[in-house]
C-alpha cells in the first residue's frame, strides 16, 4: 500500500511493514541451512515452571518444525519429582550427593517425568498443531539402560540408543518428547540423568545441534556480568577456561555436557536461557547473539 | 524321532510331537483368517493386578503380533487411582454415582494411567521385544475430547479420533497402549471412559475384533452356573436377553459396550475372562470356545 | 540474556529480540495453513523493470518455498516484446485494439519471454538456491492453444493444460517459471494472455492462491486514495462494484482475472502491488493488509 | 472358562486350554528368530509318495509362511521318472553309476519333475491359500547349466542362480516350488542334481536354514539305534565322524550336501526324517528335537 | 555415409538405409499406442509344431516387450498330449465329440503341457533374455475351475481368475506363459480349453489385445480365396456373416472366441496365421494388414 | 497372408512383409543392449537449418524413447546468434578467434538459444508425444560456469553439474533439451561452448554414448572419399591419426571432443553425419555402419 505524505501513521505503518519483511527475509538463510536437520532439546526442570514460558516453548518448537527442522524434545523433572515424593511422605537418602532411587521413588519419577510434565510439554504443543508425542525410554526400547552402582538403586545409564521410534515418528513429521527412564533387557526401568540422555539420543540420530534450555544466560567470563556472554565457544577453549577456573561451579557440568556432544559427533551444542521467551527462534532463526554455542573447532558450523 | 518298541517313554514322546504339530496346525485358518487384521484389547484395571497375568498377557500380544495380527491395547485404571487418590489424602466427591473429577484428581488419573500403568504394560510387553509404544490420548491429537457436564469436572467423552499416530505405529509393527486421557482443543486434558475410548478407536481403525478381558467368564444365563456361558450372541439376541433380564446388573454395560462396538462396523466384540492365563490365543488362535463372542447377525464373523 | 537495570541500550535489544520473535511467531498460523499448498503468482510485465522489486520477489518465493508452499510463477512481457520488435524494425499492427501477431512477431514474443525475461526470473531466484526451472507453455505439452482469431495470427487461448511436467517438477520442489507460449497439436506455436494462463494453470492445479503482482495498490473504491482500499472482496460484491460503476477502466480486466480464478476453483485470487518491496510475504505470512483479495463468498479462506 | 468342582472333564478340558497355550507360546522364540528368514527345503522323491505325509507337508509349509518365514520349496523325482522311463519302455544306461541322460530322457525328466511332482506340491500346498508357483530353473534364467560329461549326455551342473524371479514371488510372500531342470545360454536343458541345486539356491538367497527331508531320523552314530541320534553336529565334528567311519554308506552324501550349504554361507542345515508328519513344525517350531542339525561351529544359530 | 556418384552399390546401400529407417519409423505409432498395454496371445498346437516358427514367435514376444508392451502367452497342446496318450498306450474314449478325461488322461496332459509345452515356449524365450516364466492355472490361485459335466471327467471351465501372479510377474516385466490347466478349492487339476482360458486371462487383465495365433489366414468370404480376407470385423458383422453361412464350419469357434473376449471388455481380438513368420510384428508394429482383427464397432481401436 | 501362384504382387507383398519383420528383428539385440541407457546427442546449428532433417531427428528421438532409451538432447545455435546479432545491428568483435561476448551479446546468446532453438526442437519433438521439456543450464543449477577470460566477456567453462533437475525429469521419462547457458553463484549467466557442455552433461549422467551429429560424414582417413570412413577408432589409434596428421583441420576438435567424453567415462562417443535422414536410428538400431564410434579401446562397447 502506497502511503499518502500526509498520513505519517501509514508511512509508519509502511515501515513496519518493511521490518516485518527484513525478520522473515533474516531468517531465510538459517531456515535453508536448517532444513531437515534434527535438533535436539533439553528442557530443564526449571524452564518448565511457568505458563508463559511453556507456551512460548511450545509455539518455538511448532514453528521450527513448520520451517523444515525436525525437533526432538528430551526432558527431566528433578524438583516435581521431589514434590510428588514429598506430598506421598517419602524421604530421600543421599550417598555421595546422589539420590538413592528405590522402587518406589522410581515408581513415582517414573508417573511425573511419563504422566505429568511430558504429558504438559506434549500438550502445549499440541494446542497449535497435533504433532508431538510423548515417550518414555522405555517405549520400543528407546533407551536401553544398565544400573550404575547398586547402591544407587534404580539409577541408570544409557547403554544403547534403538532408533527405530524416533525414526518412525519423525519422518511422519511428529515430534517426540522423551521421558529419560530406561530399561534393561529384564524390563526394569532405571531413572536416566536427562542431561546424558540428551546427548546419547542428539548422537545416535546424528543430530545437527543440541540445545539445552538452562536457567543461566550462557557462558560467562564474569559470572554477574551479563556483558561477559561468550557467543561461541570451540571445545579447545572450553577446556582451557575450565583449566583457568573461569568456567566454574555449576557451569562445569552444563559444558561438560555440551563438550560431550559435540565430541560425540553432534553438530554444535548450545546453551540458552530458557527464562528468555522464544529463545529458540532467536538462537536459531535470527541474526541476534543469544547464548553460548559451542562448536568443535573455532571454525565450526554456526 | 523313531521310537524303538522297548521304548515306552519315546512312544509318549511321540505322542507328544504329534499333539504338538496338531496344536499348532489348528492355529493355521485362524492365523490366516486374521493376518494383516487390527484387534483391539481392553484390558480392564483388575485384570492388571496380577504378575502371573499380565506376563501371560503380554506373551499373548506379541505372539499375535509375531503371526501378523495388528494388536492395540487400551487400559484404564480405576483401582489404582484410587489407590494413589488416598496415599495424596484427596477425597472423592460422588455425583449421580459418578465420580467428579477436579483438576487435582485429573492429574492424578493422568499421571497414574500414562506414568504407572501403560508405562507397566509396555514394559511387560517390550521384555520379548522392543515393539510396544505408550501413547495417552492427548498424543498427536489421537482423542479428541469434550466436557460431558460440568458438574462433573474434567470428565470427557470421546468426539473424534485421529488414528494418524496409531497408523503410523502399526505400519511399522509398532503396539500402541493407549491411556484414555483426551484433550480438547485448548489443549485441555479430560479423563475418558475406557470402554469407550476402546470402541472409538476399533471404530476409526476399523478394527477386525475388540476384545474387553474382564473378570467374569463372558455372558451367562443362569449367573452362577459357568456351564451356561452363550459363546455367541447375535446383537438380536442380546438386545432380546437383555429386555427379558437374564443378562443383568454389571453385565449389562459390558454387553452394551460389546454391542456399540459391532453396531459402530467392528466385526465382532468379544467378553473374555481375562483370569484365564493366554486367554487371548485360546480365543484367536485355537477351536476351544473361550467367553462370549458377539457378532451382527447369528452368522457373522468367527 | 538478562539485561541490566543501566543498559538501556540492551534493554532496546532486548525489546527487540521480543518483536522480530513477535513477527516469526506471527507468521506461524499462516505457514501451518499454506503448508504443501500451491500458489501461483503472476508477475505483470512492470513489476520485473527494477532490478530491487526482481530481488525481493524472488527472496519471497524462496521463502515461501522455504516454509512448505508450492509457488508457481506465470509472467508475461508485453513492454519487452514492444521494446525488441522496436528494435528489430517490426512494426505493429492493431485490430479492434489488439495486436495482430504474425510469425516473425511471435518469434519475436517468444524469444523475450522464454530467453530473456523467464531466464531473468529464474536466474535471481536461483541465486538463493537451485530451485526454478523455466518452462513455456511448449514444454511437455503444458499449455495447449488454439487460434483466438484468424485475423489476429497467432494469437492463441488455452484450450487444455497438461499439469505433468509442473506435477513433476513441484513433487521434486523445483518452482516453475511459465512463459506463456501455448501449442496446438501441429506443434503452432502461440503467444497466449499471461494472464489466462495463470488462471487456467492455477485451475489445473487446484491452486490454494492465484495472485496477480499488478502495478496498482488494489482495488479502491475512490480510484486516487489509498485509503480506499477493499482488503477483501466477495465475487457477489466485486459484480456489484462493477455494476456500479466503482470498479472501472483499466481494473475491470484484474478483476475479472481475479473473479474467473476463483470461481474456477482456485481458493482466492489476489491483487496486489508489485512494487511493494516483500509484498508476497506481507500478504501470507503476516497479519498486515496488503491489497485486495477476493474469494467466493464473504467468508472465504483468507 | 473358570471350570466348577464337580465337572471333571471341564477340568480336563481347562488342562488342555493350559497346553494348547503353552504349546503356542513355545513356539513364541522360534517364531520372532526366523520371522522374514529363507528357509529352503529339499523334499526328496521317497518323501513325495505318501498322500498323508504330503498334505502334513504342505500344511507346515504354508503354517511357517503364515508365522513369517520365506519358505522356498525344491524337489527331485527319480524314482517317478524311473517310473514313466519304464511305462515308455526306455531303457536306462549307466557309465560309473551315474545315468547317461539323452534326448528323451531329458523330455521325461523334465515333463515328470515340472509337470507333475512339482504340480502336485503346488497344488497341495494351495488348497491352504493360493501361495505356492512351481517354476523350472528354465524360468526366468533361475538355474544356469553346464553339462557335467558329455558321456553322461544331458547332465548339468549349476555354473548360475539368477535370484531375481525368486525375489519377485517371495517379495509378495508366493511360495516358489522349483524343480531342477537348469539351462545353458543356447537354451539347452539339463537335468540337475537336486540336492546341487537346493545347495545353490539356498547360497543365492543367503538362506537362513536348508533342510533335507530325507528317509532317515538323521545321523546316527548307532546305524541301527534311534536314539544314537546327533541332534547337533559342527562342520569340524561332522569331517571327524566321516573320517572315523561314524558316518558312512548312504549317509555320507547326505552329510557332505549339508556341509557345502552351511560353508557355502547358509547359517545350517538340517537332517530330518521327512516320514515324520509335521516334521517342518516340530523342528522349527517346538523345542522337540527331531533330527540333525549341522552348523558351521559347535556354538553356531538354533 | 553420402555415396559417391560411381558407386551405385552404395547407392544402393542409401536406398536400403532410407527403407530401414522408414520401416522403424512406421513402427512409431504402434509402439507409442500399445507401450504399457497388455497382449495375451493364444498360441494353437499346431502353431508349434515347427522349430523355426517357435524361434519367429520367441523372438516376436520378446521384441514386444522390448518396445514396452506387456505380452502373456496362454498354449494348449492337444496333438502333443495325444501322442503321449498313444505313447503309453492309453485310448481315448469320446462322448458327444468331447474327449472323456480320467485321471489318467488328466495326468499326461498336465505333464505335457506345464512340463513339455510350456517349458519349449519358456526356453525359446528365454534364449533372447531370461524374462519368460512358465505357469500352470493351478499355479497362484490363477484358474479357478469347476467341472463341466461328470460324464466327461476331469474337463473344466474357468470360473475365476486370480491376477495376483500375473500382476507381480508382468509388474517386473517378466512374460508369463500359462498351461491351462485349472484346479478348484479342493486342489482338483481340470484341463480346461486354452480359447477359453486366453479369453478369461485377456478379460481379467483389462488386455488390449487377444491375439489368436491358428493355421488358418483369417476370416475368408470365400474359403479357398486369400484374397477374400476380411481385415477388420465389427462384432455386428461377425455375427452376420455366421448368420449367413459365410463364416463356417472350423471357422466358427474362432470367431465366436474372438467375438466373446471383445464382447467381454478385450480391445480387439485378432485371428492371425501363426504360419507366416513374425506374424505378431507384422500385425502389431507394421501398416502391413495381416488376418482379422475383431473389433466391438466398426470404428473400434486400430 | 499365404499368397495364390498366379498372384505376383502379393508375393511381393509377401517379400516386403518378411523385409519389414527382418529390419525390426535387426533393432532388437539393440533395444535390449540399450535399454534404460542415456544418450547424449549434441546438435550443430547447421544440423538445425533443414525443416527436413529436424523432423527426422525429432523422430528419431522419440523412437529411441519409445523403445526405452534415455535421449538427452545438448544443441547451440552459433549461425542463429549471427544472424540475430546482424539484425539488431551489433558488432562482433575477435579475439584470438574467439568471440569477445559482452553483455549484450550474451542477452542475444542466451534469447536465441533458450527462445528460439531450444523451442523450435522441443515443439518438433512434441509434435509425436508431449515428452520435451526445454533446459537452460541456468535452470535449477544445471551447469555451474566460471569465466574463462575477462577478455573475452561472458564466455564460461562448466566447472559443475547439478543433475538433480535432469535426473528428475529423466525418471518421468521426458526428454530434456539444453540450451548452455551457465552461470556463476551470483547469478551471472556465461555463454558455453555446446561441445563442451554435451561433454560434461555426458559424464554427469554416466551416459552409455555421446552423440555429436555434425556436418561430416564421420572420420575420413582420405578427406574426399567418403569409402575412407573409419567406422570405429579407439583412443589410442585416434590419437596416433591426429599425430600422423591423417585427422586435421577441423576434424581435429570434432575428434578431441568425442575423446574427452571417453576418457570422462562416456561408454562411446560417435560423430555422425547430421544431413542423413534418421541417422540416429541407423546408427543406434541397424546393423547399418554409419559415421565413426570413439571407444577407449579397440574392443569397446558397440
Amino acid at each position: 500500500m502506497a502511503p499518502g505524505h500526509d498520513k505519517p501513521e501509514l508511512a509508519l505503518h509502511q515501515v513496519d511493514a518493511a521490518l516485518r519483511a527484513a525478520i522473515l527475509v533474516e531468517a531465510l538463510p538459517y531456515i535453508q541451512a536448517f532444513a531437515g536437520r534434527t535438533v535436539v532439546i533439553k528442557l530443564g526442570g526449571s524452564a518448565m515452571g511457568q505458563a508463559e514460558l511453556a507456551r512460548s516453548f511450545a509455539t518455538d518448537v511448532v514453528l521450527l518444525r513448520a520451517v523444515g527442522l525436525k525437533p526432538v524434545v528430551v526432558h527431566g523433572g528433578g524438583p516435581q519429582i521431589d514434590e510428588m515424593l514429598g506430598r506421598l511422605g517419602l524421604g530421600t537418602e543421599f550417598r555421595d550427593g546422589l539420590r538413592v532411587t528405590d522402587a518406589e521413588t522410581l515408581d513415582v519419577a517414573r508417573m511425573v517425568l511419563g504422566g505429568r510434565i511430558g504429558r504438559d510439554i506434549v500438550s502445549a504443543i499440541n494446542r497449535h498443531a497435533p504433532v508431538a508425542v510423548g515417550l518414555s525410554g522405555e517405549d520400543a526400547g528407546l533407551l536401553a539402560a544398565a544400573q550404575r552402582d547398586p547402591g544407587l538403586g534404580y539409577v541408570g545409564d544409557v547403554v544403547g540408543v534403538d532408533r527405530t521410534i524416533l525414526d518412525t515418528l519423525i519422518e511422519q513429521r511428529f515430534v517426540p518428547v522423551i521421558s529419560t527412564i530406561g530399561a534393561d533387557g529384564d524390563g526394569q526401568a532405571y531413572n536416566i540423568n536427562a542431561d546424558s540422555a540428551a546427548i546419547a539420543v542428539a548422537e545416535a540420530l546424528g543430530a545437527e545441534k543440541l540445545i539445552y534450555l538452562t536457567d543461566v544466560p550462557g557462558v560467562l567470563t564474569a559470572v554477574d556480568d551479563p556483558a561477559s556472554l561468550v557467543s561461541r565457544l570451540s571445545v579447545a577453549r572450553a577446556r582451557l577456561l575450565i583449566a583457568e577456573g573461569v568456567i566454574a561451579g555449576g557451569m562445569i557440568p552444563k559444558v561438560e555436557a555440551a563438550l560431550a556432544a559435540v565430541e560425540g559427533g553432534v553438530g554444535s551444542s548450545h546453551i540458552l536461557d530458557g527464562r528468555i521467551p522464544h529463545v529458540l527462534l532467536l538462537e536459531l532463526l535470527t541474526d541476534e547473539g543469544v547464548g553460548t554455542m559451542v562448536t568443535r573447532s573455532a571454525g565450526g558450523p554456526s
